[in-house]
């Protein structure tokens, strides 16, 4: 090795030992006839120190020539340090340089290579390999090692394989948009990237693998909203002659060990495991926050009705009535609720209009809506909504499904303005039952919720034919912090089952067998029952690392518009590699 | 769980337990009022017996009701057998079945999920699910997945961190065709996806990242030759600040931890590092097979010339006469030696034609160039060979280069029919210093050898200018009884002397800015010395399974024409899936 250590390990315990260093110039500092070098590299940063008189000439000549990441190579004596730094593990010595070598000189980088950058976030994508140099963003790529291996460790433990499923497969019409690879030896013919090793994992369970894995990359080719990436990683697992309870078990399991191993954290014995229906009308949301209260209260729904026949039309004519109490939000200045009326009526979120009740100090209620209700009527939603002095309710009003996904928005927003969304809280649960099927208006058919190999639960199986939309699955994800980190499902395993399933999706026969013939053909050959999950790698990470957005724990990712722009890809091509592959463009 | 225990756990010590076991039949045996059912899951087999009875008759009459590979859940007690298995883990005990359910029944399979089948390679690879239910099948993938995890533990033991690097990339024109994939969101424009992921780690290496590694997918449109695949894996590693000797070192320590953790098998403390002109001067390659001898013997070269002068003009007008001693092969029948004659022949070796020397018992030599030799002569040749009685001398004679391959060639196929290459004994070696380039008479140009960022070996520095054909790299490849299963080098990490490569290989400076740029820039803003190294996987798993092909190790390979015959890929895709990507095909 050019060196004989890294810049991490300097103690007082080797004061007097020789030793070469390599790395990055990260600071210098030169006055008095001394010069101080920060020395970085992954393993930390180091000293070193030149003294005018006893330092060879020629040696600190070389040091006042360096400049800013230039990379070099230091031999010297681990000498102590006068002025200790505590904040560095390296900070009790320094190294005085007898020798110093140029390995290669380095222009000033286009931004600060600290964890406080200057750098913008174009600037830093096109140069990712000197942002990758910063020590937050190194972090999170040894996060996401760790991680890996944290979960290699428990399945591997468990008997899981890990099994590498194909890269280059067949486009299917379900799903996403498909990623597809022109053949060149079968002209005309196209492989498409993988959305997941689905129909692969399954196939791996019909021959008897038992407990599978795999940490894989996935690929869908669709508009990429915020923080969605063309190419993404999943921790991928399937496993047979298992109940929808032992899947739960195993990867609450997984789960458990990745925040005990990696963040130090125990979560609780039991997870919550809240079925759909209840998490939608408690939360409106399939992937409830549920680090925070401010649960949904129906003044006017299924269960009750507080607010008809008082002539206040809107509320007469919705079919769901629906608030949450924020607590110490009652202060709020009239401005202020203007604000968040104006924020639920913007298009993202939808809703006609905003209704609020103060709870004041001292009890009183004063609501927006005070011509039609009296004040002992809205005392009475005050007490539905267990509201106490000081919260603000604030309340939308229309159709169900639409109206607590406007709420779910609302409670989201006001978590996050309350400070009751920090990070470093972790709350896992699962949301389980979801419903098998979805109705598109566009379409006019079912799409299946999860996918079409979704197993419908038994108990539902007879409404298949009589009302599909009501048929609940054997489905299940993960949620941390009001994040989808994993979803599942039990599988259909019985050729019938699924071929009916391709029915309800609007398949013919001959396009089911079409596109899936070899997975029907596999149930016939004794298909075992069988039930998986994949967690989004990525996601989980970005979690793990307490962060927002997903790109920080890629080492390359790429912008909204789909490109690397370190590499500017995607390019052009060549007109030979078109002609070879059969395919023109059509711009 | 469906079940409490697997098919591979009953022992003798659990006579008495109620189990239930779940798996596929594997074997039926209905004899005087008596039912066995081998039962098999991817842990052992387990016999399960029924008697009429004692056995409950419904339970009977569904055992009798089961086909080979049927799905069941079988619940019983274990007993002791009286006729046990000594072959099997399991065979000291079989299960006393009360309650027995058909999870799913099944077709008969089209061959036999025996390790000796009677399924054809094309049947096989169409229901390649069944194919994998065999056990020496899945075998192969369960020493697949050891071996990854002993590198992964290695590697991290080694502070080596896996990055995952991006399947969407940009297509280069250096190296083998590349697979791309048109963007949608980019019209016009294309990923490639990668052949290595080459750039990546060195720009990893400019970030710092210092010991970088990954097991991951790489691709080549290739016209498949005999085990090729278009998807292969690979495992990829890059050092920091390191010597070819570290790089080395380092890696000859994952082959042997990889030998003694999978294998058992120690290596020696030492490998043989072969230069590559020795390698082609010894054996005709550059991955020779070295665990038997029948080296080189050149009877005309720069050293030597025992052969001109005699009007044999094959010999005379030869650049290079040269021939191996095949030992005990002086008794080969005149039919045999002229099979081996047109075996050389045939146009996959080339050879004009095939000159031996039988060594006979008495030490007399006869040659079928007797007419233009004397005895003396003839034995003049047999001692420079170190022939004894019993051997045969084959000789060759042409250009250099050409007629050493063609020696290699017969110098392996009798290595083979002489019963050397026992895939049981594994000799491992480094071939090192080759040519930085190739000269490519078609195209008129050099070509890397490896790769446009491989190093070439500062002393030939010079050379550049001077003769560039004879610089050498430092550019190294590990070779496993004469398959290349990994290969790598030192990096330039200078823009100069990259610039300088690109230049040698005819990329005119705007061209290799527009292919390269970000690694051209990347290096003027503090590159550090690196060196890196991919293996094989797939390759490397096949010799640790003592097999010969690579297809046996990956669980949904393809076929010689990149077609997938169980899933039909690649297929045809949607007019409006193409149109969506403005392209056209052009049949």
């Amino acid at each position: 090795m050019l060196r004989t250590h890294t810049c991490g390990e300097g103690r007082l315990t080797q004061v007097g030992q020789e030793v070469t260093l390599c790395g990055w110039v990260q600071r210098i500092r030169d006055k008095g006839g001394m010069i101080w070098i920060d020395l970085r590299d992954r393993y930390g940063i180091t000293q070193l120190i030149f003294e005018e008189g006893s330092t060879d000439a020629s040696v600190t000549e070389t040091a006042r020539s360096l400049g800013r990441e230039y990379v070099v190579a230091a031999t010297g004596t681990i000498v102590e340090r006068v002025a200790k730094n505590p904040n560095l593990p390296t900070g009790d010595i320094e190294v005085k340089v007898t020798k110093l070598e140029v390995l290669n000189p380095a222009k000033l980088p286009p931004f600060l290579i600290e964890d406080e950058t200057d750098g913008g976030d174009d600037i830093r994508m096109k140069y990712r390999y000197l942002d990758l140099r910063r020590g937050i963003v190194r972090k999170n790529l040894e996060l996401r090692h760790q991680v890996a291996r944290r979960a290699r460790q428990y399945l591997d433990d468990l008997n899981f394989i890990e099994v590498e499923t194909p890269v280059l497969i067949k486009s299917t019409p379900e799903g996403a948009r498909d990623f597809v690879v022109p053949s060149r030896m079968n002209p005309g013919e196209f492989y498409a990237l993988p959305q997941s090793p689905q129909t692969f994992k399954q196939l791996l369970m019909v021959s008897g693998f038992d407990r599978y894995y795999q940490i894989v990359k996935c690929f869908r080719d669709e508009d990429l909203r915020a923080d969605r990436q063309p190419e993404f990683t999943q921790i991928d697992c399937e496993m047979s002659f298992v109940t929808q309870e032992d899947v739960l078990n195993t990867f609450e399991g997984l789960v458990r060990h990745l925040f005990r191993t990696v963040k130090n954290i125990e979560l609780p014995e039991t997870l919550v495991r809240m079925p759909y229906s209840e998490a939608m009308r408690r939360f409106g949301s399939d992937k409830p926050d549920i680090r925070f209260g401010m649960e949904f209260v129906e003044l006017k729904g299924e269960d009750a009705d507080l607010t008809s026949g008082k002539n206040f039309v809107v509320f007469d004519s919705a079919e769901l009535v629906v608030g949450i109490a924020a607590p110490g939000c009652a202060e709020y200045t009239r401005k202020q609720v203007d604000e968040l009326t104006e924020w639920v009526k913007r298009p993202q979120v939808g809703a006609k209009g905003l209704v609020y009740a103060r709870v004041n100090a001292d009890g009183s209620v004063k609501s927006s809506v005070d011509k039609f209700y009296t004040e002992e009527e809205l005392k009475g939603w005050a007490e539905k909504f267990g509201a106490k002095p000081g919260d603000l309710i604030l309340i939308l009003a229309g159709a169900a499904d639409k109206t607590r996904k406007q709420l779910n928005e609302l409670r989201l927003e006001l978590g996050n303005r309350l400070g009751l969304r920090n990070p470093d809280v972790y709350s896992v649960h699962w949301v389980v039952d979801f419903p098998l099927l979805e109705w598109s208006e566009e379409e006019n058919r079912y799409f299946a919720m999860h996918h079409p190999f979704t197993s419908p639960k038994p108990e539902d199986m007879d409404l298949i034919a009589t009302d599909p939309g009501k048929v609940r699955a054997n489905a299940y994800d993960m949620v941390i912090n009001g994040v989808e980190v994993g979803g599942g499902s039990v599988r259909i395993f019985q050729k019938d089952i699924q071929s009916r399933m391709f029915d309800l999706l609007g398949f013919t026969p001959e396009e089911a067998q079409h596109q899936f013939g070899f997975l029907l053909n596999a149930f016939e050959f004794g298909a075992p029952p069988h039930a998986g999950i994949a967690f989004g790698f990525d996601r989980l990470c970005s979690l793990f690392g307490g962060a927002d957005t997903i790109r920080d724990f890629i080492a390359f990712p790429k912008n909204n518009a789909g490109r690397d722009i370190m590499i500017d890809s995607p390019s052009t091509i060549a007109q030979k590699q078109l002609d070879e592959l059969k395919i023109k463009t059509a711009l």
